[in-house]
């Protein structure tokens, strides 16, 4: 049995929607950021990170986007969401996540979590200043460099389409216009038809 | 044939020890960073995002630390650096380097690169001034909660090994005391003493 802690609007949405495409039974336990839960002892003892998401296993805890899409992919390979016995095709799916995870998801947190590398609130309103340079310009890299279409990595969906889409649902919040990337644009709109996308932003906005 | 690009002192540290680790044929190419060679056209054909590493093989070019690491554990399994067959150990694994990428490296790079998040130089300064606390904030967590002994997963020498060896080498530089952090500071002190990991050093201040 598994147990998956999220929040809505967060980057969890990806490893949740990845648990729906594979028809994952589990349990969705959603933590309130507004109230701070994700750093309440009980949750520290789920992830002493206080950040989602999580995925309680019958083996232990696991955290970290890019390590859950693949465990998720690997317990159910009947889904087909990775070749795991192709190791250049997985390094180009990881290279990707890892680049969503470590450039494009830290360029946007600097327009809402600034407070996590400065303690000086004008200098916080800087960083926020160079979010919509610095993720359009991660956004200009993936249309042109690294989406190879019609999903990201090509004829087959893979752990990365679902990473992707919630990463680029954050475009407009971050003041970068998607019509600059119209792979990615139709990307979005593809995903948003897709009952496992569907059945996740519903719960997280019920 | 592989070739891999690295600079000295970087992240690219971790890859080059797993390939002696392995005992890859390959040719390492450096990049001089002080020189910018990393954002010159020749290089940008091969790194798009003028980072190292940068591992050229036979099917096309890997970037990123953790996606690069797990192709030569994967090209080189009689090293024996990844339980492949084990999701719950590999994901592990994976969660692990995921956070050295997306949070410890991120944490130290406000540093010297504060100039990827502000264009404002006193904001810069205030990012310097809280890199100790963070750095120290994500050893201890790893100090505390990840690291098993006597490598990072356990028994068995991973890729995580000259991962964390690759970061924990830049405690002193980021005013952080090695010393709090007993267990990371004795893997260091054993790692130092691999034949793979001297020569890549010997390679690197060649």
């Amino acid at each position: 049995m598994l147990t998956f802690f999220y929040a809505a609007n967060t980057c969890a949405r990806a490893s949740h929607i990845a648990l729906e495409e594979v028809g994952a039974t589990y349990e969705a336990k959603r933590l309130n950021f507004a109230e701070n839960e994700q750093r309440k002892p009980e949750y520290l003892k789920i992830n002493p990170k206080s950040r989602v998401p999580a995925l309680v296993t019958d083996q232990g805890i696991l955290t970290e986007t890019p390590a859950i899409l693949v465990y998720i992919a690997q317990m159910f390979p009947k889904a087909n969401l990775l070749p795991l016995n192709d190791p250049f095709r997985l390094a180009q799916i990881q290279a990707f996540n890892s680049y969503l995870c470590s450039t494009v998801h830290v360029a946007h947190a600097h327009r809402m979590r600034g407070y996590r590398w400065t303690d000086d609130q004008p200098a916080m309103e800087t960083m926020k200043k160079k979010v919509p340079q610095n993720v359009g310009d991660c956004f200009d890299l993936i249309e042109r460099e690294y989406f190879k279409g019609p999903w990201v990595m090509g004829e087959t969906y893979t752990i990365s389409d679902p990473y992707l889409f919630t990463l680029s649902g954050w475009l407009e919040a971050d003041s970068v216009d998607p019509k600059r990337f119209p792979k990615v644009l139709d990307h979005r709109n593809r995903m948003a038809e897709r009952p496992a996308v569907k059945k996740v932003l519903a719960r997280e906005s019920a």
